[in-house]
Order: C-alpha cells, then sequence, then structure tokens
C-alpha cells in the first residue's frame, strides 16, 4: 500500500452547470475511495480536442509520475472509436482514440492499449456517457495498482494527430496563435530556442495589428495598454497587453499568424 | 472511526467568484476536519430550484450510501421556510423546505426532519447566508455520525413540488425539455420505457425546428450539423446535434414540447 | 506528525480553462503529497487586487488557524515587486507584495517576509508565473511546518492600500458599492454599526435608482421584484432585490454611492 492517496487529475469539456463530472466522480469512488481527484480543466471549448491536448501537456507532467490523467473530450462518443489507456513518460491517459494523447505526447514515446476488458466497466454502459461509463471507471483501477494490460489489447497506431510547427530559416520564424488564454494572451507555436539568444540580432515581430521591437523580459517592461512579446511560461513566444485583453486590442484569434523577423 | 472519509458533496447557485463556497466549506471543516468534500456544481442559474434538483437527482444516488449531500438554493433564506435534512435512499440531504428534495427523490421514499437544535448552528446565524450558518454545520455534524434524530422533529409534510409527467397513449408521447445542457442538449422529460422497443413500430418526433425519424444509437449516427434523437446518458430522450448546438440551432427552450408520435 | 493534513487555500484570477491553477497544485504536490487543497475562487477579475482582498478576507479567518493562503492576482509578475509571505491573527498568506494582503487584513496585524531563499523555488523561476514557480512552492513549504524566517528577511513596509471608508455623522452616513456578488446583490462598504440600532431612527437609503425606508430581516420581507436593503452575511448593509438582480435593475456597480439618512 502507497503511503500517499494515488492521484487522478479530471480534464473534460463537461462545463461546470452539469452533474457530469460529479458522476465521474463517484464512479471513481465507488471503486476507490481512497483516489485522490485534482479537477485540470473542465471549461475546455465543447468537443475542442486541441484545447484538451494543450492543457493537458502543459499541466500533466508536472504531476508525479504514476498520476493517472481522466480526459473527456469526446465528440465520438457511442461509435466505433476505441477507449484508450495510454502511457506517457510514467503517466497513465484515459480517454478517447481521437487523437488528444498524441497531441498531449508531443513527440513523447507513447505506448496506447484499448480497454476492452468489460469487468472494468459500469453497467449497463451508455451510448452518450463513456467518461462516466468507461473511463472513470478505467482510471479508477489503474490507480488501484491495475495493471494496463489487464484492460485490453496493445493499440499499434492510434488516431494521430502532430501540432503545426512554425516554419524556420535565417531570415526568421513564422508561427501561429496555438491558444488565448483566459487573459487574452495570444500563445504562439514559436519555442524559444528558435528565436535569438541574448536578444542579438534584435527582432520584428508581427502579430495581429502590432508590430514589436523586441521579447521583453515581463510584463512591466511596457507601460499600462501597451502590447509586448515575452516568453512565457509554457515556453513559448508570447503576445499580451500589459492589464489588458491582446486577443481584444489586436484583433487576434486562435490561428492569426505571428512572423518574427531577425534584424540584419 | 471509518476506514474511508465521510463525503460531502455540495451544489449551489453561488458561483464561483464569490467567497460563499469556501465559507461554507470551512465551517464543515472546523467541526469535521476528516471530511472529504465534493464539489457537483456551483453554476446553477441563481435561485432555480428545479434545476438543482435535476442536477441532484442524476448525481447524488451514484456516491455511496451514507454520503451527506449539501444542497443550497435557497431564495427563501431568513424567512419563516424550514432548514431540512431528508434521508433518501440511505442517502443524507441538507438544505431548504422549498421543494428541493422532494423533486430530488422523485418519488423515492423520503423522510425529513427540521434543523432546530442550536448546538448544531454557527453563532451567529446570519439572515442571508443559512448555508454558512446552518446547513454546512449540519453536514458536518452528520458527516461524523450525528444521528438526524438529534437534530429536531420529523416533518410530516415538506413543501412538495413534483416532476410534470409526460402524456403517452397508443398514438404517441407528448414531453418537454427539461434540461438544457452545457452542449446545448435538450434533455425531456420522456424515458426510455415510454418508447417502443427496438424501434419497432418506427417515430416522428417533433422538437423545436426539427422533425426526427428515429431514435439513433449514438452522435455519430448522423453527419455533422444534423439533428438526433437518443436516449442520453439520464436514462431519458434527448435531442441533440452532432458537434453543434441544439438550443440554439432548433430554437429550443426549457418547456419547449417534445412530441413523439408513433408510426402505424 | 499533524492529525489533521495541513490546509492550503487556493484564490487566483486564472478562469478555470487554463492549466495554471493545476500547474500550482503539481507543484504543491510535489513538495507536499499530503496537502490538502481547497479552492476559494479562481473566477476573480482579472488583475482585480481589491477583488481578490475583498474575498480573501471574507473567507480565510473563517478556516483554521494555522492555514496557508496562496493568493496570486499578480499583474507585475517578473518586475521587481516582491514576491511575500505574511501573517494575519495566526494564517499565513503567500502572494505578491501589491497591496493585497494589507487590504486582506484590513485593520488586523500584519508581518511579512520576503521570499528570497531559491532552495524553496522551483527550477527555473518563469517571469511571467510566480504562482508556479514561487509562491505554490512556499505554500507547500509553509504547510510542511517550514517557519516564515526560512525564506526571507522582513519587510517593513509592504506596499499598503487600504479601503476606502464611509463618510458618517449624526445626519447619516454615505458610502459605496464595494462589491457585486453573483446575485447581482449590492454589498457596501457601510457596516452595521454605523447604523441605527433596532431600526430607530428609521432611515432613508438612497442605492442607485432606488430609494428604501428601511432595513429589512430578510429578502422574504418585500414581494419578489421588489428592492431592499438588509445586513448581508460579511456584516455590511447589502442591497438587494428579491429573486433579481439589484445590480441590473437599480443601474448600478462597483463604486456607486449609498447614502443612508436618519430620520429626525
Amino acid at each position: 500500500m502507497r503511503e500517499n492517496p494515488p492521484l487522478i487529475t479530471l480534464t473534460t469539456d463537461f462545463g461546470y452547470q452539469d452533474y457530469y463530472t460529479a458522476a465521474m466522480k463517484a464512479a471513481i469512488l465507488r471503486i476507490n475511495p481512497q483516489a485522490r481527484m485534482i479537477d485540470i480543466s473542465h471549461a475546455l471549448p465543447p468537443q475542442d480536442i486541441m484545447a484538451g491536448a494543450w492543457v493537458l501537456k502543459n499541466a500533466a507532467f508536472d504531476f508525479p509520475p504514476g498520476t493517472v490523467h481522466l480526459c473527456v473530450v469526446d465528440p465520438g462518443v457511442g461509435s466505433d472509436r476505441r477507449p484508450l489507456i495510454c502511457e506517457i513518460e510514467g503517466h497513465f491517459f484515459v480517454g478517447p482514440d481521437n487523437g488528444l494523447f498524441p497531441l498531449t505526447a508531443s513527440g513523447k514515446n507513447l505506448r496506447a492499449r484499448e480497454i476492452q476488458n468489460q469487468d472494468f466497466m459500469r453497467k449497463p454502459v451508455s451510448n452518450t456517457f463513456h467518461g462516466r461509463d468507461i473511463f472513470a471507471p478505467a482510471a479508477a483501477y489503474l490507480s488501484t495498482g491495475t495493471p494496463p494490460e489487464a484492460f485490453g489489447p496493445v493499440v499499434e497506431k492510434p488516431v494521430y494527430y502532430r501540432w503545426a510547427e512554425p516554419i524556420a530559416d535565417q531570415e526568421g520564424v513564422q508561427g501561429w496563435v496555438s491558444h488565448i488564454d483566459t487573459y487574452g494572451n495570444l500563445i504562439t507555436n514559436i519555442p524559444q530556442n528558435l528565436l535569438p539568444e541574448n536578444g542579438n540580432p534584435g527582432v520584428k515581430i508581427y502579430a495581429g495589428s502590432a508590430i514589436l521591437d523586441a521579447v521583453e523580459h515581463c510584463y512591466s517592461s511596457v507601460t499600462e495598454g501597451e502590447p509586448l512579446a515575452l516568453i512565457g511560461s509554457s515556453g513559448m513566444l508570447e503576445i499580451s497587453v500589459r492589464d489588458g485583453n491582446a486577443a481584444e486590442m489586436l484583433s487576434a484569434r486562435k490561428g492569426t499568424v505571428v512572423s518574427v523577423v531577425f534584424k540584419k
């Protein structure tokens, strides 16, 4: 028996006004009353697999290895899309086979199994809520130490999506806004290592209606209401407005191009 | 001493930006530091007793018997409406006497007591926040094993509401939209057992601006953007739009009539 | 070893759709797997220090002494604003030096230390997310019993804001709406003790588009849709509309003047 209770995180597009998340937690507690459950987010845009993977890849691996991550963004529920258990760097992920976990892995090694063993499901299995009937019970059994191989066979080729990569050459980098956070910050798909080290050479950054001349150290490097670029907590180039909403003020949205031109 | 910590669920219309839910949790922890608290929802529409009962009746009974469910949707706070402890199928419910728990019971046997014993209240009792001052302490004491009879006398006739029932005959069923979930799915008050078994005879379903010819197996039975009918996770007929918002696309809202006509 | 797990509360303006809160919880659990975490709110208006302090001062002191309160409303992250640990009445508060904690103390004695010891930080420390990299680890170490003096030196003069006080004389009291809650209730900065005891002399209360003749006992003292004044759960004068939204119906917002005139 472990000293610390097993951790299960929950990430869904269920919102906060319905009973769906509570039904999953009840299903977990019926199987593992000792499970410790941490909500990552239940406010993902409905059916938005990319948004789910973006949140997961930034939060999941900060938890201790062995954590079970239950993730339900599942437009294909009730069809023949497979229910999966995936292992990525010692973490377990439970959810639908719709590209969510390869996006979460984002290049890390992933091993997938299909959940087939009916002994680990809530009966009867509904056609619209596998979160409660298949995924939550699987997460609970995993958290009690049931090994992945007990649930079903290896899946050689899970549904596979990958993140669009920025285009980089000696002249500069072209990327996109891949996420807009609660403050309206524009998080791009341009990682720090594609930018000049120590700000040399200088850059011009084109983002929505703003043109910026530098990657700043922090929000306070500019005055209130001014736009700026900086490296955010996910290690990516972000475009922000100090004490303001960059998405609104720069008329940008997911997919908006962000160009970094290196000065000569 | 029990091995598993006692469970208390919380369901309110307090929203997420205020201190009200935290104040209830603090009141609980002062009395029972071992209590395990699970949020069901705090995003109920303000003062909406029916919405609270709908969420509760779908979530509460999935938790283990003995769970204490603290539910505060309380437009009558501070008036002479009674504070209640109700037992339904081995679960405890704590909240106001305003119809919430008979709706939650939905035909299940219910025994109610009035909370009168001041020893189990936070002092002073405010006129606007019985959630913190009466209900949360009562839930906490129940979770430590205090029996319901210690709180006050039996209430013979709690305030009683019941759900509108659909009208069914040999020609078909007429019901209503009783809940709209976060995806815009229209959940009706028509249970599966009022519909033909195995789709024979066939049906025509009239819901908002849509006419549907079958009860489908799952969302993926139709193409994206198409409306469909299916049996949802609560066992009721639901009208959805695949990868879309049925409430918006079919111009439906709570109370909209849904008619099922059996084919000859 | 304590019998009850150490409590850490969390209050932020992070919203619910991003990974930021989960990243703080993961950082805490890495250091103290036994920590018990209670969310107060993550829906504070972005960058709104006053709103954060208002929620904190009403919720924090209901928890048991020794509780660690992690509070991140941090527009100055990455600048030279100091990271703080504050002690107020036996509670610990961890967050930025931007006025948040003096407002929370609201006159109570406060002792502040700067977090300087790098041993208690997550490496590398980002410039945009001290919640994860400095504050959450500090809260976790405090919860394991690390004394405040281990983190850094005393701060003699933390950034200091105070709440605007109402103006009171023998004629009456003039205050302001200091908070609007989820129901649209207008919570003023006028405490009960500035109002006549037992309703004698009578009052006229001017609030937005309403003129009220009494401080009522509870919402049910007036009919549905009528405005009323009462003493809310925070001990302050509140203006409400029974079963309605006072902010909308009385065209009031934060800062709107509320005048109480004593009758002769």
